[in-house]
């Protein structure tokens, strides 16, 4: 017998630390999807999330293009991913494509921030999800220019990633061994030692 | 009499929603900076966020330069703002610069997602912040060759944004009217209809 989900989340939470926001340790990126619709109001919810991030000159560039599963959206951005994503993705009840604007609306002058903004819309996108007991997983493994074709993107618009959204299921329904060896491993980072430095090249020392 | 922070808050908090985490509609971004540190535990806590941020192959190509007040490498953050930034930022007690490595670690293949996934882990760490009581304020502003030379920041690190950090004060302290201003407006945001389509150019309708 395999774990279940609710044991794997035990795994895959990192160590809480009184103060921080227990779902910033709570969330992890799931690939085994459970065969359940998310609903339009939780659907609103984690795009109302996304919506309040901060973006340079409030440009807001991001746009989603949603794909709920039965439509042909779904199957567009399933086709765009790459066959190992494909596998355990098209499962998800709800495929998004994150994209962005490339220049700013008030004065067409390029966004050197497009992407990096559409990074935190998605990243308060896929927190918000997590608190509503859904699970995300973010793809950079999709063919961009087939992406772009399918869903008839124009030029000015760069990419961020593709989400999958919906309910974890146990791992074992992935079906492959690599993949729920993935499913079931901790999860790991470096310490804070090897990102934040006081210089270059010069950790910072906590007082 | 001018409004004190607190009051300020009540203007800049989006309408929360149901089900939405309420530190989403919360946090906004202050100029006016009170004349108080930041301590190290709390300074922990927001890369402690960050840090748990998910990444492309989980590569976390996040790094932060952190400015503490006082010091060297505040002042040369400082030094690399253009001076519309400078003349509330200098005050905050923390100036942090996000950079993220070009390419990936395990094979030193060019990584696209190093801006995008910078932008995910700045977005834990505002949020945490925001859940701290202290409030962040992220800057395009500032002179990226300046401040590659300053901080002596090799080729291969993309910039991201200058962000500022510590406690807020009220909005009169910044003691110019543009500032004063900003500082007491509304927030606004697009609605949802203007970035989450179902199709290219079709709004998604929701259920």
């Amino acid at each position: 017998m395999g774990m279940t989900a609710s044991e794997v989340n035990k795994i895959k939470q990192a160590i809480p630390a009184p103060g921080v926001l227990p779902v910033i340790h709570e969330r992890w990126s799931a690939r085994a999807f459970a065969d359940r619709e998310v609903s339009g109001e939780d659907l609103k919810r984690v795009f109302e999330a996304a919506r309040w991030a901060p973006s340079s000159f409030n440009e807001q560039p991001w746009r989603y293009i949603a794909g709920v599963r039965g439509t042909q959206t779904h199957r567009k951005i399933e086709e765009s991913l790459v066959p190992f994503n494909q596998q355990w993705a098209r499962k998800a009840p709800v495929l998004l494509l994150g994209i962005a604007k490339s220049t700013f609306s008030h004065n067409n002058a390029p966004n050197l921030y497009a992407v990096y903004d559409l990074g935190a819309a998605s990243a308060y996108l896929v927190l918000q999800a997590a608190a509503l007991g859904l699970t995300t997983h973010q793809m950079a493994g999709f063919d961009r220019e087939k992406a772009r074709t399918l869903l008839g993107i124009p030029e000015g618009y760069e990419f961020g990633s593709v989400i999958a959204l919906g309910y974890q299921d146990d791992p074992e329904t992935l079906g492959n061994k690599e993949l729920i060896n993935s499913e079931t491993a901790p999860r790991e980072r470096k310490p804070l030692n090897e990102f934040v430095y006081a210089d270059w090249a010069k950790p910072l020392e906590w007082k």
